[in-house]
């Protein structure tokens, strides 16, 4: 058997998220159908993680177990050829068969991308989330640093995570600013459901002063999702990188 | 009567192309509803030019009469609270009575945007055109400069235009060119339907050796559209500014 790493990319707006699902368009299910055409056997396609609905991907990965000699080039164009212009494969790598896309993963990153102007350009509506109003920067970059380490992210995922160990680690969290977008940078041993939406909007509250900085501590001693800020749009949402 | 100048832009994927037609979607016909909606009057709606089905704009213009004495702010955030997120108007202003945003118009831009590489993202796949083959860029340059000056269009342009007079003159013609995207902009006293794209397909042929730059001038003067290189996609084509 061979296995095979994928990096592929996708605007998820048309899509119910990356899992699989019957009767819906998903990112799983479109790779497994092209695969699976390309390959003409049946293909379990394991994904680093689930996106959910609306959410983008840059560089997410995934991997798949095929006994056919095809060569990685011609699944790279193949699967390209299959998918829709949604969905691009930017890489094929055969990998060792230790290599699994979820459990292999050591860090992941994510972008959310906060539009701040009252008029969001349509070239860039499908992509980021659209909040204008005053922010206090030096209160949300010091909330920001406060996610930084290892903690139980209970209060600041979905409450019905049906993961036990709530626990992950976070390398990276920070903002980075131009005029009209700002982009918060998020990287981390891994992530839970709604995990980073609920992290901007509780950076959102911050720094329009629902919450303060040091909030963000006794939030997470709490484990209580209500004391943090809303889940925010899955649209501003994007998977950068997954790394090995 | 208070005249209107309204700068917008809009994602053309989903529209049939600025002109009201019945029973499809258009870019007047969505600004006309939307402005019937909030002025309470019939409204004619006026653009710069018609884009055709699938061309983007970024800096559209439009005019309309209204006897209403709404603001200017009140018109763009009501329009806009009323468009669907693809279409955007980023400016209101009162001009004078003698202001038409066809007549009055002194120049266009536009712009071709051609991705260089056999995989396009998912994020610019609605507005580039996918040409990954090589490209002699000192031939598609010289024929690019070609193109300056006044010139009958006839070659270079639709079959069916009705426009009788097909002089036109270009102030800029050249392009740009990034790892992976490629931008062709061409500014000019005004431009026939399928002109830039058949310019932007000439200049491709030019570039892969199936016309010299010296054939751009002949093909002027024989006035015969099948001489000329094909009409390239619309996705590619963004207006992006007409100046008064």
């Amino acid at each position: 058997m061979r296995n095979l790493k994928l990096t592929l990319a996708y605007d998820g707006t048309e899509f119910s998220g990356w899992q699989i699902q019957p009767n819906v368009p998903t990112i799983q299910g479109t790779l497994k159908t092209a695969l699976e055409k390309l390959l003409n056997h049946p293909v379990n396609v394991t994904g680093s993680g689930r996106t959910d609905a609306g959410v983008h991907a840059h560089g997410q990965v995934a991997n798949l177990e095929t006994m056919r000699s095809i060569d990685t080039d011609a699944v790279l164009r193949g699967v390209n050829a299959l998918l829709p212009r949604e969905i691009r494969v930017w890489q094929v790598e055969e990998v060792g068969s230790e290599f699994h896309s979820r459990r292999s993963a050591r860090s992941k990153t994510y972008e959310y991308h906060v539009w701040r102007s009252y008029i969001v350009s349509p070239f860039h509506c499908r992509y980021v989330y659209m909040f204008p109003y005053e922010i206090d920067t030096v209160a949300m970059d010091e909330a920001s640093r406060m996610f930084m380490g290892t903690h139980d992210f209970t209060s600041y995922c979905a409450t019905a995570t049906p993961v036990e160990d709530r626990v992950r680690t976070i390398f990276e969290s920070e903002w980075r600013r131009s005029t009209e977008e700002w982009t918060f940078a998020i990287r981390g041993s891994g992530f839970l459901q709604y995990m980073v939406r609920t992290i901007v909007g509780t950076l959102l509250y911050v720094g329009t002063g629902k919450l303060k900085p040091q909030d963000i501590l006794s939030i997470f001693e709490q484990r209580d999702r209500r004391l943090a800020g809303p889940c925010v749009p899955a649209c501003g949402l994007h998977l950068v990188r997954v790394d090995y």
